[in-house]
């Protein structure tokens, strides 16, 4: 069946009530009902949860064969938690066709694509998927088909009980011998701790592992003990150094600096621009520095920004600690900076990946957003973003927040050079289409500016402002011209992902690639 | 069937899994399936969920017969919400057969009682009942049993969705125009807003009711928006200077002074009195004096405090402030002084009632605790306290946290006096069990101390600290001989209140007092 976004969804994933995708706010005043999970109760007194190994948690959580567990990724590509669990259930309790339901995966877990190819994990939920396990996924070798979800999608689902989970593992920075955990305060920071909460309130079983055990209690814990069966000690949860990654750097390419300035006059141009707005970017070199643009234009309008949202890096902390946001409540922590923030610069609060972009709970922060600018692999003629599938088809990103700030936002803003060295950026059709057109109201490029159509109250402020733009037809005809109209990627029939939309209906689906064949 | 403090249960109320109370950690180690609400998505943007008036928020959430509304006590004797709500609903909408789950109520709820002769009312959960709706409810003028618990049993109840709550109201002395309140900021202060949270999380639909409207996002939220329907602003939510009630002073009663000094005496005397000990008290004159003893043994040991938990008040915030306590973890705040240093003085937070004293969640707080201090209407020579209803057998009191804390600590220490003017507070049977006699170790009264049989060790810690101690008996036929042997309170047979124990088995029963004949 073809989605709200054109997309053929193969009849056969559409079961159990699953849809495919209906445009943005379809589910909106819709009663969901909760799931919940089954826990023990603690009713005597324990001093302590403590056990001595992973391997003993899992086995006092009653892991077992087909079993689902939860990570979150604030150690982004330093984190150690996802492989030391695994291995423990797979190569000292031998378990198998086990699930791995985290927040986000990335190339720190190569060792995962081990255990797919060897058949013990054999399902994958997640919002980032890269590395060698994005590889071995593609190549059709997961037993089951990978879920991708948005950061708001997750807890949607959690929430929903599409994924059960059995056991969260909590990586914690610190936490106290009954597990009140903090993302601060020990030898391994990652600051706010948002993605885990969901998990550890909607799992069967939570086992804290942290390598900085601190007096009782740790307060005010990001992750509570009334929801955590064990702790365990380990020598190192990551390496928090990995946190930053090189794209959550201020860009001092000329042509990225021309995007960024024109993304801060499009934003200026239009009537959210006031005292009190409030504002989300992503990580990319353009819209971080889309930030530094969006100071002057402040200054210069006398006006400061309410609030700001997301995950969260230097160049927020530093408006903040200036006095020109006035809150900064955050979900990630994507440099040391923001980590060494959290909690501690007045104003800089930490949220739930619930309370950020959940499109089933009553209302998310991604809804009262006033501006939001991302970045993109790929932008059809449609709007239509994909920043999940490289352009040879391969899993190799995540949706994270794209979607969620995208629909939420009053004006969201796609900043993303016209052409990546031999591919198009603006296209034709998007290889996997992760934030739906009808979410996405203008283009920055280095070529132009393109407004949706469905936005014309923006055209009118562009046009007022005195800022060109252009067709997005034009802009992918200028790409083609540049670089050459690209072969459609080639792919067997096999579906090895789903990615749904956030509201949980099917979005687009991923499916397995084609060996390269030469052909004389 | 008798229970395990002598009680005799109807078995009519044995039904739908209902047991009879088993004795202290029964249900540990058992399993739990959480309950959940049902709710409403809110996937497009918001801008606000402020409506006109608290009968459109009614109208809003689906209000109808039959339904249950919840409440929380921190604006105490002051509150104004309850009756404002139920005036709205009753009055306004025409609405009947309502059930009230509150986390306490009191004579400030006076107009209740009206509600529940007509009619209207016809269920009464909470801890706390005094004034007129315990007088109509002990002459048996409500329709339905009242279910007493405590305020760990509330959010066990509640998360076992054995409460099923479809609207709560939050009565917020902040808010912003989606839901987002803290306990402090406005006008009607109330500091910790610990009760209200497990009623937000587990509701169908959330009001909150606030006389301060702020600015969003109003962080950090004690209720988060993501669970919040509607926000109504009327003129005042409350008095906050009936927070405070004339309990919650320190006495200079020199007979309660002496009393405070040996409670301070007997703490000194354990293991548990060593650096880093936890410790909470309740708020009567004796039990609030025992800290400024309690200080000064800790000076002369040269330790500290490493936390103190509960319903707050001044002098623990002044040991905050003092660095003579590490942290303070606060529910509850019994006057001004606790109200304006919760979130503001370093190490003094904020928790829920699960947080606190949930037996069914996987350790709370008062399962960590070292000591508490409580007082007691009476208490037996079995040692079951009561703490609910008069020596009239009219309702008027309240569990509280007493059966968590008792039944959490270490060490629990009941102080009060021997005799209350013509009743002798030491007894052979208390009218009603509210903690259970193996949950309490020590009775400190102005005329002996006494150890219950049950711990041999802290015999022994007494003993060799050259504190005195006497039989409970002993005690019990003193209070006799000075007031005489009271004649047993005379009931009907009508069960008109069910006391839950904390694990949700039933402890006691309160039965519809007879009216007073004079016999000629």
């Amino acid at each position: 069946m073809k989605n709200a976004v054109g997309r053929e969804i193969p009849d056969e994933l559409l079961v159990g009530g699953k849809e495919v995708y209906q445009g943005k706010g379809y589910m909106d005043g819709k009663y969901i009902k909760k799931a919940s999970p089954c826990t023990r109760r603690c009713e005597k007194p324990q001093e302590s949860k403590i056990v001595d190994s992973i391997a003993q948690a899992l086995r006092d959580c009653g892991a077992k064969d087909g079993m689902t567990f939860s990570f979150h990724h604030h150690l982004r590509e330093g984190d150690f938690v996802v492989n030391m669990v695994m291995k423990a259930a797979i190569e000292e309790l031998g378990l198998k066709d086990l699930t791995i339901a985290a927040s986000s995966l990335g190339a720190a877990h190569d060792l995962i694509a081990d255990y797919i190819e060897q058949g013990k994990v054999i399902g994958i939920q997640t919002s980032g998927i890269r590395g060698r396990m994005g590889q071995v996924v593609s190549e059709g070798k997961l037993k089951t088909t990978a879920i991708i979800r948005s950061h708001g999608g997750r807890p949607r689902a959690i929430e929903a009980g599409e994924v059960h989970i059995d056991i969260a593992f909590i990586g914690a920075p610190t936490s106290d011998c009954v597990g009140n955990c903090r993302g601060i305060g020990g030898k391994s920071n990652c600051g706010s701790m948002g993605y885990a909460m969901t998990d550890a309130k909607y799992a069967d079983h939570v086992v804290v592992i942290t390598d900085c055990l601190v007096d009782f209690p740790n307060m005010p814990a990001s992750v509570e003990a009334i929801d955590v069966d064990a702790v365990v000690v380990v020598d190192s949860i990551g390496n928090p150094k990995k946190i930053a990654s090189a794209a959550a750097r201020i860009s001092q390419n000329p042509r990225d600096l021309m995007m960024a300035e024109n993304v801060a006059k499009v934003i200026a141009s239009t009537p959210y621009f006031k005292d009190g707005f409030s504002f989300q970017t992503g990580v990319g070199g353009p819209s971080l520095a889309a930030n530094l643009f969006l100071e002057k234009f402040m200054d210069e309008r006398g006006i400061k920004m309410g609030w700001a949202i997301g995950g969260i890096c230097k160049p927020m902390v530093e408006l903040l600690k200036k006095g020109k946001i006035g809150k900064v409540i955050d979900v990630q922590d994507f440099d040391l900076d923001a980590v060494n923030s959290i909690n501690q610069t007045p104003g800089h609060y930490e949220m739930s990946a619930s309370q950020y972009a959940n499109p089933a709970n009553k209302g998310a922060f991604v809804n009262k957003l006033d501006f939001v600018v991302l970045a993109a692999l790929e932008i059809d003629t449609n709007f239509n973003v994909n920043v999940l599938t490289g352009s040879d088809g391969v899993l190799r990103g995540a949706p994270g927040g794209h979607p969620d700030t995208a629909a939420g936002s009053k004006c969201c803003i796609i900043v993303t050079p016209l052409v990546r060295g031999r591919m198009a950026t603006v296209c034709e059709n998007v290889v996997t289409v992760t934030t739906p057109g009808d979410c996405v109201d203008v283009l920055v490029t280095d070529y132009g500016i393109a407004v949706n159509p469905l936005r014309p109250d923006l055209i009118k402020c562009l046009d007022d402002a005195g800022i060109e733009h252009v067709s997005i037809e034009s802009l992918k005809e200028k790409a083609y011209s540049i670089v050459g109209r690209p072969d459609p990627v080639q792919f067997e029939d096999k579906v090895v992902a789903v990615l749904e939309a956030r509201d949980g209906t099917i979005l687009d689906v991923v499916r397995q690639i084609k060996p390269y064949t030469f052909e004389d």
